[in-house]
Order: structure tokens, then sequence, then C-alpha cells
């Protein structure tokens, strides 16, 4: 503890770490403030930028990182997070990382630097120290669309929503489903995933590992990884892309292999964005709550701030049954 | 004059108006203070905030107004922006305004408040006095991706690429061609729908009012502008949709009615997103420099920063032909 180091009240020593450099005065003496100080330092103490805020008017700024905003659920779900924050009075900067670790940290530092008083991260990989470091450092954090250890995050039931549709797809009497499962950082994909897994072994069939391909959720990912599935032995009688927009990727490479949707190949989405009922084969998906996350994203992180213990949360996430896995499916929801 | 009202020299007055609360006291006795800043007020005077950026370290902040970061062609403009802000050291903020006039003055005042050293407007209305106001505060502004009145824009060439598309419709001897045209303050939807309308009245053929529709840049817009389109008198032979989720959002119609693309009906987009294409039917559409254009603006801005004049540029956009026009279509372009 700095406090018995240096012979004071600890919350002299949070005082003095927290306040602005022309207000340490009014908190202890100058040689007390500077002992602190050094013995803050020796023991690698980051100064906490979020308590600094408190006490002054830019602490209604909250910093959002997401991988990408031209993905339209991270789009959808800054929106939800913009309306709760306006609501409250607060308002948001939002980045994009690109999912890349060192983008993580120089955006992170650069929002700390503009002194945010929260931060709200949708690009949370897995296995990510980073994080531990930020919760370190005092920053209230949420983590939305996706989870990581035990950060407190709000995000889509994910492997409910994988579960809905493999036992969907086996309903159809499809058994060999390939899964374009994204990239294997993210929880998002690895859960839908996962839970296509289970309710195939549930049902006796293991899917092989070969079936399943990490990539990007993009259309340029779905087109990747379909294109290498089909690569390989005969195609498969179903595919699960953990995202719209990789479904619609490997809707064009099924299209130039003249392999027709679902009568071939059954094609299954995420998200239900709002392009996939217009597609020609109109898309079977799963709605998950986008624009609902964000919201609570924002509400959580207001609790954090305010010093409240909060858990996380999991929204509920709905099957739509469309034509691409079912020729005579009505909109069903 | 201010200074000669009050009787001090026009750097105090200067200083005064644009020092922060706790700094006045450096530039003038408190009742000098008082009475310039009652003047001034009197005078309807508004606080110059860029003028007090330039002394602070916060006018490294760039503040960007898109109408919605959902859609793809804002988001990859505003990627654009980051990439070079990143690149100059300067970092930026950017809000969802919805095009409601409303949120683009409210946003705008939050903006500067958070003392951004210029602002990029993604969100221009066409008839937009706001734009003259904020102008006329002293604020760098630069426009992307839509154009409004004689402010410094970097746009697309949004006329030559409807000229383009209409180029092609006559070619392939489609003579009635129906325009989904976007929200009628919008230049991006005026210019393109007028090179259209030029390249047909050139051919001889005078477009009917009926058959322009505006409406959202999005897949709803699309499908309600196509659901009115049909819902008049013989279906047209060809779609221009001013956007690509607007093409998506006609093609789930057509698809409805039972019309066969591009048999019955030839389709076109605008931005040649990545689905364009992925579709079960390629999209014709025109490419146009979103991230170029994103990069643009923010250089632009910075000249802007720095004092000096510049112009408005345009960048050329491309038509890429594909099957949804043309049956036969390879790849061009």
């Amino acid at each position: 503890m700095i406090a018995e180091e240096v012979g004071v009240h600890v919350s002299t020593v949070s005082r003095v770490l927290t306040a602005a450099d022309a207000d340490v005065s009014r908190w202890a003496a100058p040689n007390t403030a500077e002992r602190i100080r050094d013995t803050a330092r020796k023991r690698g103490y980051h100064r906490n930028v979020y308590a600094s805020n408190l006490r002054t008017a830019r602490s209604n700024l909250v910093g959002v990182i997401v991988p990408r905003l031209q993905d339209f659920v991270l789009a959808t779900v800054y929106e939800g997070i913009e309306e709760a924050a306006i609501e409250n009075g607060l308002s948001t900067f939002v980045t994009n990382s690109l999912d890349r670790e060192e983008d993580q940290r120089t955006r992170t530092e650069m929002m700390l630097e503009r002194r945010v008083g929260g931060l709200i991260f949708g690009d949370a990989h897995l296995d990510n120290p980073f994080l531990d470091e930020i919760r370190s450092r005092g920053v209230p954090t949420v983590l939305v669309s996706r989870h990581s250890g035990d950060h407190v995050s709000v995000t889509c039931n994910d492997y409910l929503g994988g579960r809905l549709v493999g036992e969907h797809l086996l309903a159809l009497g499809r058994r060999d489903v390939a899964i374009l499962a994204g990239m294997s950082f993210a929880s998002t994909g690895q859960d839908r995933t996962q839970g296509v897994i289970d309710a195939y072994r549930d049902a006796g069939i293991l899917i092989p590992p070969d079936r399943v391909v990490h990539g990007g959720f993009d259309a340029a990912g779905g087109r990747a990884g379909a294109e290498a599935i089909l690569a390989t032995r005969k195609y498969p009688d179903a595919i699960f892309a953990t995202n719209d927009f990789a479904a619609i990727g490997a809707l064009g490479v099924l299209r130039d292999r003249g392999l027709s949707v679902p009568d071939d190949v059954a094609l299954v989405g995420y998200n239900d964005t709002p392009l996939a009922r217009e597609m020609m084969v109109p898309l079977t998906t799963v709605r998950s709550p986008m624009h609902q996350m964000g919201r609570r994203a924002l509400e959580m992180l207001i609790s954090v701030m305010d010093g409240k213990t909060i858990s996380s949360e999991r929204l509920d996430p709905t099957l739509i049954i469309r034509t691409s896995t079912s020729a005579r499916a009505d909109e069903t929801g």
C-alpha cells in the first residue's frame, strides 16, 4: 500500500493521485504529494484518468471502440449507444480499431487522453490482457456484442442463436453443414459456431473440423470461406455464415458454381440486417437485438461509472426462417 | 468595435473573449472583462471557439457529422477521414445527424463545445442556412460526399455518374427508366438523377416526373420507392437506384412481383459496395471513390485550418457493368 509506505491516510493518496496538477496542494503538502507520486510511479501505478474526470466537466464523454463501422452490425450497435447517451446528457466518441491489437491500444490511449469518463469496447478479443490492464487502471468499461473473460458485457445469446440454426437445419434433414465461423478471437463467431456443433452432436452428428472455416465477417470473408469449403470435398448441404454479409459473399460463390439455394445448399446468415429479406433468395438468419444491445451497453456503463457492481447481460436471438433454407418458407419470427 | 466602446486594445478584447473562464483574469481586470463580454453579447457576438482552440492542445480534434454510419458509404468515407487524421496526428469524433436539421444543429454545437479545430459535414443539405452560420462563426469546415452552395466540398462527380448510367441504359435499348432519387435535399441523389435525365433528353426522351421517386437511400427506401413506381402504370424497363442498398430493396420488390432482372427490368445501383458483385444477379453500379473522398476531406480541412484558400474537388466515378443490366456482362470497369 502506498498509504502505509508514505505514512498518510489512503484517501489522501487517492486524492493526490487523481487530482489535476493545480489541485494537488488542496490535499497534501508539496513534499508529501511528491512522495506519494514517486511511490506510485515506482509501483507502476497509472494515473487514474477516470477519477480525475469525475471532478471535471469532461466526464460526460464516453469513448466507443468498434472493429469497423463499415460493419452494419456495429454501426447499429453504435446508434443505440449514441441514442441512449444523448438521452442521458452524455456524448460519445467512436473509433475503428480494425480488430488490430496495436490499434486497440493506441486508440484507447487516445480516448483516455481525451478524458473519457468510460469506455465501451465492441472489439473485445477472447484472450485480451489489454482489457485487464485497462480495468486495473480503474477505467469504467463495458463490452458490447462480444464478451471476454469476466469483463462486464452485454451480448446477444449467440450460443442459443447457433443452436437454433443447428436445430432448424437438422429438422430440414441437412446433415452436412459447413460453418463460416468468423474471426477466431471473437466470442460472437465462436459461440454461434459452438451452438451449431452442439446441436449436431446432440443429434449424433460430429461436424468434421474441416467444415469450420475462420475468416472475416464481411462479404469478402464469406466469399473466401465459401471458396475454401467448396475447394475440398463434396459440397455441404448447408452453409451457416455467422454474419449476413458473409452469407452474401458465400451466396456469390454458390452462384458462380451453379449451386442453387436452398436445393443444393441451404444458406443461413446472422443478425437479420435489412438486406436479408430483400435478397433474390431471401435469407434465413438470426435476428439479434443490435440497437438494444447498444442502448444497454451505455446504460450499464453509467452504472459502472456510478460505482455500482453489475452483471453481464445476454439478450435473446430469434430465428427468422426464409427461402434460403426452406423453399416454402413464409416469413416467420 | 468592442475595443473602442470599452476603451481597451483590440488584443485585450480578443484574449478575453477567447480565453477559458479561469484564464480571463490574466488578460483584464474583472470589471473590464465583464464590460467586454457584455458588449460582445449585446452585439450578438458568438464565442469563436476555433480561435480559442488555436491556443489549446485540443485543436487537433476534428469533428465529423454524417447522416448515418449504418450507411456503408458514409462509414467508408469516415474510415478514409480517420486514416488520414491519424497520419496527420489528429483525432476524429463522429456523430450521426440522421439528416434532421435539429440534430445537425445540436450535434454541431456539441462538437464545438468539445473544442474541435474543424468540422467535416457528410450530411449537407442543398439549402442549408446553418452551414452559412457555422462559416460566419469562423469554424473551418469542409463538406464531403454532398455539396451545398459555395461551401468547399469534395464529392464524387455524381452528375457524370448519372450520365454514364443513362448512356448505358440507352445503349441497351431501355427507353423507360424509373429513378429512385434518394432524399431531395441531397446533392448526391439530385446530381445522379439529373445526369440520367440529361442523357435521356440528349437522346430525345423526356423522363416523366412520375418516374422519379424520392426517399431514403437504404434498403427500406428502395423498397418503398420501387413499390410506388410499380403501383402506377406499366412497369419501367429499367430502374436506377441512386444507392446500392436502395437497389437491393428494389430487387426484393421486383422478386415479389415475379419480374426478372434484367429481362423485364434492368437494375442499376450506385457506389459499388462489396455486396453488389455477390448478388444472385450481380448488380451494375457506379463505383465512387468513397475512401479517397474521406482522405481528401481531411487533407482539405487541414489546409482550411491553416488559413489557406482552397477549391472544391470532384472525383471521378466508374461505371461497373454486371448482369443486372446485361445478362451477358462480364465484369468490366
